[in-house]
């Protein structure tokens, strides 16, 4: 990305559209009347063949014509002729497009070799592109509408990406009801430039953003996205990432495809990215919309710690329940606070968190209390709730509440609940940049994501990935090599066995043994238990024909080889016997889980970890991170697990080697980085035994395939 | 409950206000103000003893001063003068009474005392008593506003039931910006007389009642609640019950009991009462609006296909997702519909369901979908979403979408995504009844609601308990007799096994043998291998006296018997040895469930079914339901796990007894209630085992305690 450009595309002092149209209601016009009617200070230049008056500006018939240095082209001409106006661009030396034309990847075989076209000349001339195929950006602070949406937001500090230009309006249009502002908004349509990564990395360091939101439809780079949202949520400057992704279900992923050509990932996938980037996922246009007011409006607090102010019992027992449901802790008041509110609250009033000013409460009642709140250690953030009773001063209320806000440094949310009674406190307190809400319980929810969000901020990660000295990585490559050159094909269980060994993953011992002499010595060597079974290319079903026995020690293993050796040629007196095979005996008192890769071509790589066996259909247990994982990474995925809490170790059982556990997955991630062509990998049952012994892998499928 | 009298409540046509006011602000002219100034048609009788001109009414000594027939009294007088005003109320014939005043239950000793005492008059008069210490009650069909509430909604259909006035107030006042009404609104306060369950009688016949919302802190009576609820919500004439909990957490629980004395009960017995009651639980104010307005402007869907039409294809998509998520399924649009979309759409619009007729759509175009989509027998129900783009109808749109709902009998849930450009056609929609969203989710998830809703009325539900002829009550009287006669007492194990086997429960064969010599005729009787365990009232810990030994068979039990002897001794040389206890081993390749009971007083005895053993702490997946359980009720139980699954069979693994699993819990539903004075069990783990060879209990602990 190029933050250079992308500031001439946000910024510029000089804009030129391209397809400048005055026929009302055609894009070309819509786009010229935001561009002159939004309160834009720089030079507009509509480029149209045909010399006229545009919205008050005389047209130029092409960018070359102006003769002069154009920041920012906006070109909204028909698909077929975007090719040669880029390419005039490039030749006038126009740094930053905006394509809003539709016609390229989202249509077919021919728009799509027009995108590749276009981002051959992007990299040509060295150009920044929004779009194609998109509704454009707006910049409110310059009074930039460089878009064809139908209103102008107020200035605010919050940067939105849209993949959907309808939600993009939609979502101006809510802001104007709730009062918030925005300091960009980009419609980032077919991204064949710039996309959500450079975006975030723009907004990263953009000083008047304070919360980035996104609409997402699909994200290509997963593990580039982790990196770059990683680096904006965590750190002294940390901005918060909020996003809201379409096409959680198959349904809707169908629909994603049909209307963008976006591939609609797996959504477990997703809430992976997330969980690993540190970015905020939300599930309704809704949430997005709480969380910008709440994010926007408050500086973060210093733990997880609330305190509750309300006029009636049942509201705050529904926003006290939300807050802790959403994971804040009720503030322990301290003796003081508790004895001052005793002082001067009413004999009834509760002066435990919960506080209940009561329902006559005037707003010099809630003032008292937001008073001694406000001095309280214990509290790092406040709850106000306010329901219309007889008596209720509203305004008034709601300005003590902008007094209070002004007044400390904690994060506060705020519920009115109710209609047309409180709405002129709401309007007071959204004018005065205070998150209020009408339901409780999105007051709360908002705080504790705000909460969560601040404490994970400040949180070292460690990204290295573990390297490990006895992984044979020229022997993995070799059994690899033999597979999928032509197609995608699955690696026969013994080499998936030894591809596994190969990178250091605990498989059971095994051998094969085509003389009855060599067993004694063979077993004695091994020194533990196996099971035998016989080996024939004729034989499918080993233990229908009698060809497999179990626990077989030094002592028996000869009797067991001829009982066996008798009931095969009994049951498959034809087939080819070759001898037999040697199997360590699968370990007993640990717990199966599973280990699994799976590569999404234009996403990532996900390594997965989870309960194994019988129980992983029923709970569904498991955990996904993008590859590379970092140290921190495979902990937290670990940790994700419900199981974790009994590889811990409850009620008396010992607890599983959780480090053994970690091991395989950060060789799981190494592997699949050093070996690129695996496409999926199942290690179903890894069996993982008790601290300090380790696990063992049972059985294993790798799945490989080479694409150009 | 009494319905005539009910009725006397909420539609009277004689009125008197005891404590009816002249002073501005206080509780008794609030109240004299609604009753005067919301267009009640009957007669009002100010009842002061001061002689005064009361909002235009002259006053009335008292009750018994008025010398006529009054339907209805509401009593807003010092808690210390409420019950002569409820004597003589009674001595006058006034069978409806509302009490405002508080100073009751929720008021220490005394008032507790005082709320007994009303009951006492309520009882000996035969009086309907709603209150004491509510807000009154609203009926806006015949203009009487019998509360202090500042406003009066509009006439509409639904009912609400409201445990906290000020919430109460809050939704009617909400209910005005969602342009929705009521048929009666309640605050049942104390609930001294009339609770909410006496309220779902009487709206379960209340002609005008379509909808029955409730807020509720605590029930009484879960089974009685679910007995009602389910008549409510099943049959011809279901209507839906939607219930918001305060309460969830205990945090919210413990400011719960500090607001209104209600015992905040566990969160999961809300669940179970209302999956089993048939009544719809939220967690949030804005679902309880969600779907009182779903189910207020809508009938029924005939099944769960719904078809999606929206203008931008983002928005269309979350629609979509949260459609399927919340249980919907998006309907396969039949080949005429697809063919007629086709030729009537244009060339780029998705005609596959969700329908994108695109950002360009007019009016007319959304009209032709939905005529389209209006004749699809495929379809049950539709979801329609509009965006503000360039060109977008958005007035004339509602108005085809008002046209649409007047020519079928389908749901139709309506998002206009955005703010003050979508305004107008939202309070169009409002104004003609369509369920109009500003948020697409919350459009899927209040028509899935009432989907769910519509397919669960129909169903019969087998509310008969199962009886077994085998169950040794007086057996199980004899040993539980023993125990919790002074305070709440642990039955010791072996007798928790004895009484569970006396109510047919499969407990381990066990004996006690003091002879050396009986042991081989009763381990021939026994015929299994069991386990034998030292028998002395001195030692507790018997495996580390070498006191237990396993799989002891008829071969081996004398020489087991010797050994186990000699270790005792050594170990424990002054121990007294009674013999030993020789116990059926425990059976293998089962699954470990848990069973349980838990007696809340004032609320209901539930028993709980889950995954038992080490899982059951990390993955929780139990299951509960309020005693009476019916067969019905326990199917569900257990179809609820998520072990359940797994139970039917998974991956090769053999199915396992469900019917056993069936009957344990009919059999522990019977125990407890034959035995009331059960306040506690648990049989854990209770091992399942494969279809056919039923379960057994292996542990099981059990807790008495008689209250009078």
């Amino acid at each position: 990305m190029d933050t250079q450009t992308l500031s001439l595309v946000f910024a510029p002092k000089t804009v030129a559209l391209v397809g400048a149209s005055a026929k009302p209601g055609s894009v070309g016009n819509n786009l010229m009347k935001n561009l002159v009617g939004s309160g834009f200070i720089g030079t507009i230049y509509p480029i149209n063949p045909t010399s006229q008056l545009i919205e008050g500006i005389q047209s130029v018939a092409s960018l070359s014509a102006i003769g002069k240095p154009v920041d920012l082209a906006i070109i909204a001409v028909n698909a077929g002729i975007v090719l040669p106006v880029v390419e005039e661009a490039g030749k006038c030396g126009v740094k930053g497009l905006i394509i809003i034309s539709a016609g390229f990847k989202e249509a077919g075989a021919e728009g799509k070799q027009r995108e590749e076209d276009l981002q051959a000349l992007c990299e040509q001339y060295g150009m920044t592109i929004i779009g194609p195929n998109c509704l454009g950006i707006i910049n409110p602070e310059i009074g930039l509408n460089a878009s064809f949406a139908p209103i102008t937001p107020k200035v605010g500090s919050i940067a939105f990406i849209s993949q959907s230009g309808a939600l993009g309006t939609a979502v101006i249009d809510f802001a104007r009801d709730l009062d918030i502002g925005f300091s960009k908004f980009v419609s980032v349509g077919n991204k064949a430039v710039i996309d959500e990564i450079a975006l975030l990395s723009y907004f990263a360091t953009d000083e008047k953003t304070k919360v980035i939101l996104m609409y997402v439809e699909d994200i290509h780079d997963a593990a580039g996205f982790v990196k770059v949202a990683r680096q904006v949520t965590h750190g002294p400057y940390a901005k918060p990432i909020i996003f809201l992704k379409a096409g959680r279900t198959q349904a809707g992923a169908t629909a994603s495809v049909s209307h963008t050509g976006a591939l609609g990932g797996n959504d477990a996938y997703y809430d992976a990215v997330a969980l690993q980037s540190g970015a905020i996922r939300v599930e309704t246009i809704q949430e997005l919309f709480s969380n910008a007011l709440m994010f926007a409006h408050n500086s973060t607090p210093q733990g997880n710690h609330v305190a509750v102010i309300t006029n009636a019992g049942g509201p705050g027992v529904l926003m006290t329940d939300m807050a802790v449901v959403s994971g804040l802790t009720m503030a322990s008041l301290s003796e003081t606070t508790v004895a001052t509110l005793k002082e001067h609250l009413p004999m009834c009033a509760n002066c435990m968190n919960p506080i209940d000013v009561l329902g006559d409460a005037k707003s010099d009642r809630y003032e008292v209390a937001f008073n001694v709140i406000a001095k309280d250690e214990h509290v790092d953030s406040l709850l106000i709730l306010l329901t219309p009773q007889a008596g209720t001063e509203i305004v008034e209320t709601a300005q003590k509440i902008i007094a209070l806000k002004k007044s400390i440094d904690k994060p506060i949310g705020v519920s009115f609940v109710g209609g047309p009674l409180v709405a002129p406190g709401m309007a007071l307190l959204r004018k005065e940049n205070v998150a209020v809400f009408n339901y409780p319980e999105d007051a709360s929810r908002a705080l504790a994501t705000l909460t969560k969000f601040s404490i994970a901020k400040v949180q070292d990660i460690d990204e290295s990935t573990r390297t490990f000295a006895d992984i044979d990585q020229k022997a993995a490559t070799e059994l690899l090599m033999k597979y999928g050159q032509e197609k995608k094909e699955l690696v026969p269980e013994k080499h998936a066995h030894e591809i596994l060994k190969a990178y250091g993953f605990p498989t059971l011992l095994s051998a094969t043994v085509a003389r009855r002499q060599d067993l004694v010595p063979l077993l004695q060597h091994m020194g533990i238990p196996v099971a035998m079974k016989i080996v024939s290319p004729d034989i499918t079903h080993k233990s229908d024909v009698g060809g497999i026995a179990l626990n077989v020690t030094v002592e028996n293993v000869e009797s067991t080889y001829d009982a066996i050796m008798e009931r095969v040629s009994q049951h498959a007196p034809h087939a080819k016997l070759e001898g037999v095979l040697l199997v360590e005996m699968a370990p007993v008192g640990g717990i199966e889980m599973i280990l699994g890769v799976n590569k999404q071509p234009g996403f990532g790589t996900m390594v997965m970890v989870g309960l194994g066996g019988i129980l992983v259909e029923a709970f569904k247990d498991v955990a996904f991170g993008v590859v590379p994982l970092g140290h921190d990474d495979v902990e937290v995925m670990v940790k994700r697990l419900n199981v974790y809490k009994i590889l811990q170790g409850v009620r008396g059982q010992p607890a599983m080697d959780i480090d053994a556990l970690v091991a395989c997955i950060q060789r799981l991630s190494r592997l699949v980085i050093d070996h690129p062509e695996i496409t999926e990998l199942d290690i179903n049952p890894f069996v993982l035994l008790p601290q300090g012994h380790g696990g063992k892998v049972l059985d294993a499928r790798i799945a490989v395939e080479r694409t150009s």
